[in-house]
């Protein structure tokens, strides 16, 4: 009965929100909490209740004035808005040690995230064992994304591979990519690039720091 | 004869471009490359040549017409706003997998974070190797941060742990941290905190992929 959301009505700046929402209704959920008010939930999590209410909204008005909203209802929703109502076939590009490390991390497969492969171009690594499987060599991408569905690259190469291991990835058919090389790369207006830059983020730390003792 | 710059006149919202800048630049200077005018330096990093002359402005206007900007000057001067001229004490919090590879992470010491200390709450971990040292109890924390400058805290706890780490490492005295845990977490005014989530940028993925397909 589930009415369909129509996606493109809700922008992508409410994405991070969007995770913030998910995360809190699920913690409520498993403390068994049923009905939540935006109110209750702004407080919660450090936001305005009225845009709150706003990003609910296209979800439909389900929220009851002095009842609050269902929350398996809203995690439902959310979760169909964020895509994650499937499962996503990940692989990763690079096994070095964050490579290895996020190979590890339960937090992707308990989103729906799968890891489906890993690769690797350094012949020291390729066949080792990283958990779930061997790591391959990364001239098989292509032929491994032809055989199976893969939707979402993680690419940990050191920054001055990184462009030609995207290029390598998209000519392979996979238009996601979550890059953690410290450098900015350039694809297709199809596909999509976040990028977690691990460096950038420390200088903001010590640009503030050294602010602050000026 | 170094011109102080007055770093609170440079908003917070440049420091990605800033650090993007000394990246190129570092890159450039590696090559032997001594001047860049802001329209190359616009077209190898796809930003507007006139954002790049405004950002550069802040620290004194040094390029010139048809010569353009002195390399090793740029980034002796962006560093030195980033507060990278000095080395910054880094410990990390949590010892799992995320954290034993951070602490692996060459582009940190590269860059001036020098890991000082890591740090855990499980009795399974703490003594346990980590490359630099050994793994010590959250315990100690407060003892170690009075015994030696600790500039930031990397936190790489599981979410429900996040906040109660954070506090304690407030009350040890550390004012900046970068936050993985996949939580927003509450700080006095002067804390300065970044958060990495890595859950959320696969749901942008996600999300957008999922309305790439309908």
């Amino acid at each position: 009965m589930a009415r369909r959301i129509d996606k493109s009505s809700v922008p992508a700046v409410t994405v991070p929100r969007l995770a913030t929402y998910l995360r809190k209704l699920r913690e409520l959920r498993a403390r068994g909490v049923e009905r939540v008010s935006s109110k209750d939930l702004a407080q919660m999590i450090d936001l305005n209740a009225a845009q709150i209410r706003k990003d609910f909204s296209y979800f439909g008005e389900f929220g009851t004035r002095g009842v609050g909203y269902e929350v398996q209802r809203l995690i439902d929703e959310i979760a169909r808005c964020l895509g994650l109502e499937r499962t996503w076939n990940v692989v990763i590009i690079g096994a070095g040690l964050l490579g290895t490390a996020l190979a590890r991390y339960r937090g992707f497969s308990e989103q729906g995230f799968r890891l489906v492969g890993m690769f690797d171009s350094s012949a020291r690594v390729i066949g080792a064992s990283y958990g779930a499987g061997r790591v391959r060599s990364v001239a098989e991408l292509e032929e491994f994304c032809a055989a199976q569905t893969v939707d979402i690259a993680l690419v940990t190469v050191p920054a001055h591979a990184a462009q030609g291991t995207i290029d390598r990835a998209v000519a392979a058919g996979i238009t996601a990519v979550l890059n953690f090389a410290p450098i900015k790369v350039f694809t297709p207006k199809d596909v999509i690039v976040r990028q977690v830059d691990l460096s950038s983020e420390l200088m903001f730390l010590s640009f503030h720091l050294d602010r602050g003792s000026d």
